[in-house]
């Protein structure tokens, strides 16, 4: 029986990621914001059999961070699976780009990973197993307009990502990333009728030539395929697989 | 039922992944220049009560290796899985590389990857799905002395996997690389008692010093890491994983 | 009579640069935490005779960062290049990494960055010329071990110099990044005698093993070779080059 | 006085380049299948004052490579500088790319980089100086459909210039490739005229649209800027500058 915490674990990519490691038997400890994040965390902890507990922890506070992670040591009596997936996004040009908004997604999106991974780690070295998963995106290696922050974040997070490797290979545990392209989400759901309005596109056309321009193979990502390739990432035989970036974005990587 | 060819498939790395896919019920056809290849394929077949052909095409030559792919197609009606695998080594410094180990590395390590997938590509393209799946090397992304031919034709075969990705966007098939640092095999695992007698050092000390220097995980990569990874990218749930390169290689890349 | 920002322009890497830039007739501001800046400044203005500016801003604090890029408007008029280079480090695991050299290596070394950026963005916009040069660092590609913040904050700057170049397309702004190895600087040549006591070897055997472990040309690496390249960048012949990492590192990211 | 050797030296990208190192006072020979290669050559020799050498070295062959060096060589009494510029073209779908046009552009982009620094090795290797800069291009970096060979074979060149740089780092000898997006040369701007009317187009459009589609800044780079580049990579200064793939590309790689 192994235990994993999933930061932004009650919704979206983080949540999706859940279900698959729950129904791997995984215990889990899901983050997040949302009001009913203790019902999500009941649903599933149910629907699977295993211990699936709620925490409503800040990512943008150190301390809450660390508090979270001692809770789940305490209730589980140790982590062997790290999944830092939590994150925000805003968009606007450089000059306008607000000052708290780049303060706030420096904080979630890539110190948190710093702050967790820090947490978990004692524990990961003396036990001599660890898997961190860190959920970056295409945007750790590539840019885009309008996301100074985000960008920088994630490409952030692959250099912490590199580090962690490097100190984690000594005592077993590993550290990588799975680097999305566009993911289906009921967020990204969502958008997709409002931009459609917004263009006077089909919705069809607004997910080929606006939401995916960038990515050639026009479906979005499945959250699936992210789930699938953490848990191959968290198993034994993923043991010498570190300080990897991993792309699941429909070749917009490549081109 | 699906199908799938890999190039160098009686032996190594090849023979390993052909393992994990005859488990998961795979018809297979291995090529190799094994004197007992036949056998080889007739007792995996047993073993996993699969189809398993055997083919003595030499990469070198582009008609051998179209004979190879219809050979397949005839016998399994359809190619889904190609794993580029077959490969060669020749070490020396730039001033002394022979010609003809430069034309034959080139011809085995890359333009196999082009001519093999060019003859599935027709048949891929009609189903709407292929996967080709190039084992390629740390060495497409990172260079060591004395390995120029090795080094070019690995990133020769980054470009490669990159255009066919995109190529084969609109039509069902992705291609990817997986990227292994050194890997336990039965030819590696020979080399250990004969560079420890070399170096004066104990088996222990050659691997981590010398065989192992750049990976700062200290261990041999296992062949069913690739060979997990290999069926991931395989299956369905892969779909928009296309164009990357994946690096399984204990940090190595990631320094 | 072109202008530019040198943030760590007092001392090392940033000091070698404006010599360079001072000598090809530049005015700058210098910003350092030197007491002895403004003499520092003074000198370099009369070798060269340009006008040379001090600002002590503390790159930690947005405010100062805003200031001083108004002070040097206001002074020259207009700024064509910045180039940001301040930087700090500190080396621990990361289970031991202090929360608040974390916060102060990613405020100085990749916040500055943004900050500064967004500071001279609307007069470079307006004008329809800009040069933005970051000194990141091998760093920003590669990890090595007890550097978590480091790494990141690099990383993070190796994802703004994209983000700018992408936004500045359009109005005559790059954005490149100069990524160095280890530099030849007074701080680091006071360190060698200081190596070479401690690990009981010559100074040449600290420098070739010890220092430039990582980088296969056994010499560090010349500040003039990064003002030569950053000149280049900053030139009316660099105008189609931007969003690039340019590694100066004898080797080290190429193994 | 230095001398060059530039493949492909005769038009184009080659030709600019030659131009600025002829400007510097380097004698070069220039290789070329241009009918009036001598003639370009003989007036380049006179504008500057400096010897310029024509060859009609083919690049398919590495007989004629090794020959051209000797050539050079003797003329010169040694080569400081080789410019792996030459290159060919071919555009189709990977099903339908001909076998003589993937064995061409291998041979020519690709194989021709690594015969001509295998012969200029051994005289570099003596004199402790040493300048290799190949012509690649953001197909080394990024690939692009129905370019599978030109792709493969700038991958391998990259391979190649990491290589070469492991291997010169103790002999003085740097190994660099440029990486140009599209560049204004002759061929390209007849392109246009064609382009514009079978896009049914205006010029303006076609370059926007078509041609520099995938370059944010959307103009084609300039050959001086390469030229600047190059001589900037010959320098002395450059000297710890090896093994980098500098990007010249508008913004391509960076997105």
């Amino acid at each position: 029986m192994k235990n994993a915490i999933i930061t932004g674990g009650t919704s979206g990519i983080g949540l999706g990621i859940a279900r698959l490691f729950a129904a791997q038997g995984y215990n889990l400890l899901l983050n997040g914001l949302e009001k009913y994040g203790q019902q999500i965390a009941d649903e599933l902890a149910q629907e699977h059999d295993v211990k699936v507990m709620f925490s409503s922890a800040n990512m943008q506070y150190s301390d809450q961070i660390r508090e979270m992670v001692q809770q789940a040591e305490q209730e589980f009596g140790q982590i062997d699976v790290l999944i830092n997936n939590a994150g925000i996004q805003y968009v606007a040009p450089v000059d306008e780009f607000p000052e708290d908004r780049w303060d706030a997604i420096i904080a979630i999106n890539m110190s948190a990973t710093f702050h967790a991974s820090k947490a978990v780690w004692p524990g990961m070295k003396a036990r001599g197993f660890g898997r961190i998963i860190n959920i970056a995106s295409a945007h750790a290696l590539r840019a885009s307009e309008f996301k100074v922050a985000y960008v920088a974040a994630k490409h952030g997070v692959a250099g912490i990502t590199k580090v962690l490797a490097l100190e984690g290979a000594p005592y077993g545990i590993t550290c990588n990333a799975i680097c999305p392209g566009y993911v289906r989400t009921p967020l990204v759901e969502a958008q997709i009728a409002d931009q459609a309005r917004a263009h006077q596109m089909s919705e069809t056309e607004v997910i080929e030539k606006v939401m995916l321009k960038k990515q050639p193979i026009k479906q979005f990502v499945e959250v699936e395929a992210l789930g699938n390739l953490a848990l191959y990432l968290a198993s034994d035989a993923a043991s010498q697989l570190t300080g990897a970036m991993l792309p699941v974005d429909g070749g917009w990587s490549a081109q």
